[in-house]
């Protein structure tokens, strides 16, 4: 193995400091994603221009607006969610509708977080219905949506502070309920411990968890469950 | 001062091993409470007379099964409340009637934690509602409590796991609102302090927390805010 | 409401210490489970019967075999399923078949864990493929496994110590992975700690998690994943 | 539900990224509060006009002077209280004379969390008596205001570092003490963490706490506490 | 070195599976006193007449009941402190009188604590003052105690709970405070945690902290304290 | 996969409730070892039985004395190690002569773990060399060994409390030092993570660190070690 | 009590956002210090001026550059230590001399830390004698300097990364040792804990510990005791 | 000891605020390096020509961009590696080659980590093998080079999030394997405990782990090693 030119490998594209999983979709049905975090722009934009070639477009998460800026005489075309910190290029390809996904989020200051979830599984072709603000301290938003929210297939349920949000949903609905905690909160949440413990402890069934503010996983773990779906289905 | 007789000092039994307060009780509005862990059964007794003959009872809280066994014979007349592990020798004096201090209890398993808090506040002359498991898993049935719920003057909620109950509560009452939690769950419930994290994360307003599993202070700090409510309508 | 004696209001028989949420199944697809640790034999019986008597069935999870004992007189025709500290009495319906449930466990000592969540499983009428103690160590062990566990519809991934293996795991299948930290290990794990962090910040994508030692939950929401596909196949 | 343009729901005005909780006031005695953390100024905005519009007032906490002058040109009129991070825009309602609220603070270093307190009350329309700078290094600073203290209808103790001053007042008074530990502190004080653990543990009775820095939920926890005492002395 | 068999090397004594190190009196100013937790009852007799060889005496700490029983035939004369968990074999040499050390201890409940600092101050030679149960929710009890405690030489203050103490104590006298931590406490003190961290943070001057439960360490501290007070006055 | 018969497939014996990694050996050095804790003792016969038929030997690590006697007659000719808590059966292959690894241990009481690490290094045919009850609080005893240390190929120091023998003996070879922390000390050791913290940031250079009282870790990176060098000199 | 105006109490300077401790001096040995961490230039100042005017010379910790810039117009001839981020203004009284106290650092990175308490020391009037980077890591450095380490009165010993350094030197001195964790290391030093825990489980005796990064506590610490050895001299 | 001029002792090169160990690399087998962090370019400008001049090379670690600006002017001819944070001033010696190192590196986000690493090794004059981005998300990129890496003398594994690279990778070696830790991660990777707890709970035989994001430590143990296996073939 070498220290910085392209080598080849069955599945594998080396750029020295990366190694591009290209068989990725085949084997888990999504081409690779870029996390951003620490990572250099140059990084960054080669690593994206191969998947881009291969897939016909690539996603970054985690990527700050500076790094966002460094990247964008890069990658022209590509489009900078600030809110969710993604950045897209290219168009991902068209999917046969499924059943949506419903986003509930307890607070205005989790949307990004939520957002983070959401434009991943635009970018897998979902369908999303946004819930926000819906949080528990007035129960009656919740209630007064609930018969949308179960018509969705999959939830995801984003809250801080103390994340009761996904236990009150899991024992209102028949649908698997995906919780995300986030890191919003006053001191004892400890960067979103709080929410993360309240959410693995839920009472409710049904009820699984990702990391502190990881709309990412939550979105690949919906989008799974729905190609069971529609696996069977066909 | 000296190492195990007898002793004078004002507002201060002094038994050498220990220093009663007998002046708890003009102070702070109950007579001192024998924490029995940690203690032998003859040291809860020598103090838990001193107390009785100066006030006419006296409860000791966390004693196990054990030290009450061991207790019986040095105590007559005195009531073990087993699950509440409460010990209470003689009779309270009554109190006039006040509003009753509502107790929720999330599930069946955290019922000793709220029959600690029943058993003080009883000792103290209150009038306890108990509402027991009324978790979030199944929401009608704390919605169908709500209005006696409302007819109380402050709450105490009592619950494990997430410990999502008090912040639902809170958003549906106009009453201060003392949550406990408990050391029930699963592994990441880490003795409570999921619950524990979950309670003072609330993002209802109105809510207090205590320590874990701690019914008495509960109790304690309910009592107080009833007091106030006295002293304010005389 | 009051203390002790049964009452009544729509979809809850309240039998003063529990309060069986007997609308749970038409909400939320299962009849209530009753979480054993921390209940008396005799409030375990008396909340069984009910379930029972309306539903066909109960599971009762987390007990201990002292409690197990107790219950036998109780229970008549009850069955305990030691490793899984499971009873179950009563026949759940039948269900028309659908994709297996893969449920793989790293090593043996994972098996109580592994076995909560089959049994469970069982009880809602699933069917369940064991691939046990496949850990990362071997890796071949899990590889020639591969094409068999592809072939079912969700994962549950039990595991230990560093609780990697639903990463590995999650970057060979299409399928949601639903993972289990157990608290098997040496000190550090810190009682399946280790493995609950390892498993929330799994760098393979379609993994969320569960508590420590929660096989119960993961059944609960592998449950639902097949449920959602049921829908969608209708 | 839709993705931003304003809708209908009894209780609620939905605004796409938020839904005002429009019946809290008549529910929980006080209208929404607005947490500043993490929601843009254009957010922020929009919810509190929409708030004042009903309620004449709205508060703002956890607002950065940063965003504070961002806000200055939408909502004239409103006042930034710099060192509580709190903005008021308009005139809360007049409340009729009731006890007075103690507000102890242990060090000058802990006025950030105090002043929230105290803003967020007299926003509710209460008295607040200040006593800063009283902690337990001095114990003659507390002593002698002892009987000035023991007149309010119930105290807010704000401490950082170890947290002591709750216990010790609360031995003092015959009232509900609302402990508020504070991020103040040498290293070990871990963000908080052991002010916080100190209260929870007081050996005093009659405490219960709130968040780390959390001088609003204690204002709130106060307020509910004399709302308690005026509805008895009705 | 070998596995056994006795071997020698100056300074220490060698028994294969102990080092004893015979110049730590020299070095230190007391001789080696034995960790009685982890070692078997023959090890514990073999190292302890070593020690008592030479020294005249030797002091076991941490030794439970049933180490001391089987100890008894082993070791004739030797003494246990049930309470204090210590073993003395021997007589301590005389010494000149010298300032007391005051032991102030916070509740009954924390006694075994002070009790193994007391047994291994009294082990070397010093007058220990005992203040029992002098916590801080009856502030009168310690304050009533003051002037007798300015006259000792140093303080070994022990608590647990929310461990204020310390802090009360500290900022009343012009004298070392050495701050134990006791594992007594409600679910929150975490075996400790609390009461070490608030000692830590001790907003008073003069204190310094050694481990939880950790009696011995605080006598060790208090004595070399003692210790250099003598050599200056010699 | 099937539920209980046995199986077939290269390098794997499969059980149905384990599967064993016949394979190891020549992967990675030397056969499966079974860890034994939260097996049942038919389990560990039945696994231990393959292991040894193929390989001649088989080693059983943290096997309680309980599972131990329920093994004897399970396992005829095997000999439990009852303070390493090991069980061997058979006879490991004789190795040719290599550099002894020095095994340095703090205290008497840190015995059982370095035990563990004892018994496996001899059951992979390894000299060890004991340096026992050597640590920092009287540096004599280590430097009057240290020329003999200084002759071994690899160390192993083992050590609880605060786990500082391993910077200082670094800090005087020119070796690989593998640290291994205990969980013997007062409250706040928590268990070993105030040993295995200290190890993790020594300061001196060389040093890597296994699992809290992990013995056996530490006996098979030692032996890794000296593998590597009998690969170089050959 | 009033909000601002300055008011009157025995002992007391009450400035309405502080209350100074006018008569810690008599009571404690020094004059109160200002903590600078979290008060504004202004509150500082109007604070120093105070105790300035009243004992001579005051003393300010944990001041920013910033901070320590806003001030310099406000308190001409202050002495701003920039690396032990203290302030001194005025002089304090001469003492008549005493036995050193030895200052031991154990790398270069941990001097700020040393320096707080050399500045505190200086303060004080006291002659401290610094032994700089003097880790265990070499130890001949520590080694080369024990004679003169042990003619010192007490030792100040200032660690970060393992924070073994006290350990050591305890084991080879017959004096009382403060030991200071500093926040100095690499990842798993969590801000100092793991120097904290090893300090606090320190195996040599007459150790005892301040919080983190607190050199201000220690040279308190270290201040008293020679107090004491002052008092016995007389 | 004195406070600043230089002065001297056998081994030891005293600068005041430093002493430099100049017998490490004989006791030790390299020169010491240079911990960047809470150093002043002055001082780490002058260990530096001291171990320059003596050793005709020195390293510094943990540097920023800014304290390797204002060196520059101070150590000219130095060379500043940016994304591992070192410098290296001088030519260390030529070694004799041995086995390469096999620098293993879950995702490109490790980077710094992995450099850090390197270039440690490179001024040891190692040959290092690097195999970059070969996360277990995709095990064939890791497979596809296990030959390559099987034929390395030694192996260091860098990996954030849940760190399981190094548990897969021990399971398919015979050869020792150095796991580090990465802060790299989304929110529950705590500054990388997740991964640090993860590695030290490896279920594969032969790993042992260093700090966190400390490259340079597992480079000193690497080369610890391969100096055994050098001597051994000598």
């Amino acid at each position: 193995m070498s220290n910085g030119e392209e080598a080849t490998q069955e599945g594998v594209v080396n750029l020295g400091f990366a190694r591009i999983d290209s068989a990725r979709r085949g084997r888990c049905g999504h081409p690779e994603v870029i996390f951003g975090e620490g990572k250099t722009v140059e990084e960054i934009a080669r690593i994206a221009r191969v998947i881009h070639d291969k897939e016909g477009y690539v996603l970054v998460t985690r990527l700050s607006s500076q790094q966002a800026a460094g990247l964008e005489p890069l990658l022209t075309g590509a489009v900078y969610h600030a809110r969710a910190r993604c950045l897209l290029l290219g168009m991902p390809p068209q999917k046969k509708p499924s059943l949506p996904i419903g986003l509930l989020c307890a607070g205005t200051s989790d949307l990004p977080v939520a957002e983070e979830a959401a434009v991943t599984l635009e970018a897998f072709g979902r369908h999303v219905v946004r819930y926000h603000d819906i949080g528990v301290a007035g129960l009656h938003r919740l209630l007064g949506e609930i018969e949308s929210i179960r018509a969705c297939g999959v939830l995801i349920v984003v809250a801080g502070m103390e994340g009761a949000l996904p236990s009150v949903v899991a024992g209102l609905v028949d649908l698997p309920v995906i919780a995300v905690p986030t890191s919003v909160g006053y001191g004892a949440s400890f960067g979103g411990l709080a929410a993360l413990l309240g959410m693995l402890n839920s009472c409710a069934n049904g009820v699984s968890v990702t990391n502190i503010d990881n709309g990412f996983g939550a979105a690949c773990a919906a989008d799974a469950i729905l190609r069971v779906a529609e696996r069977v289905s066909q």
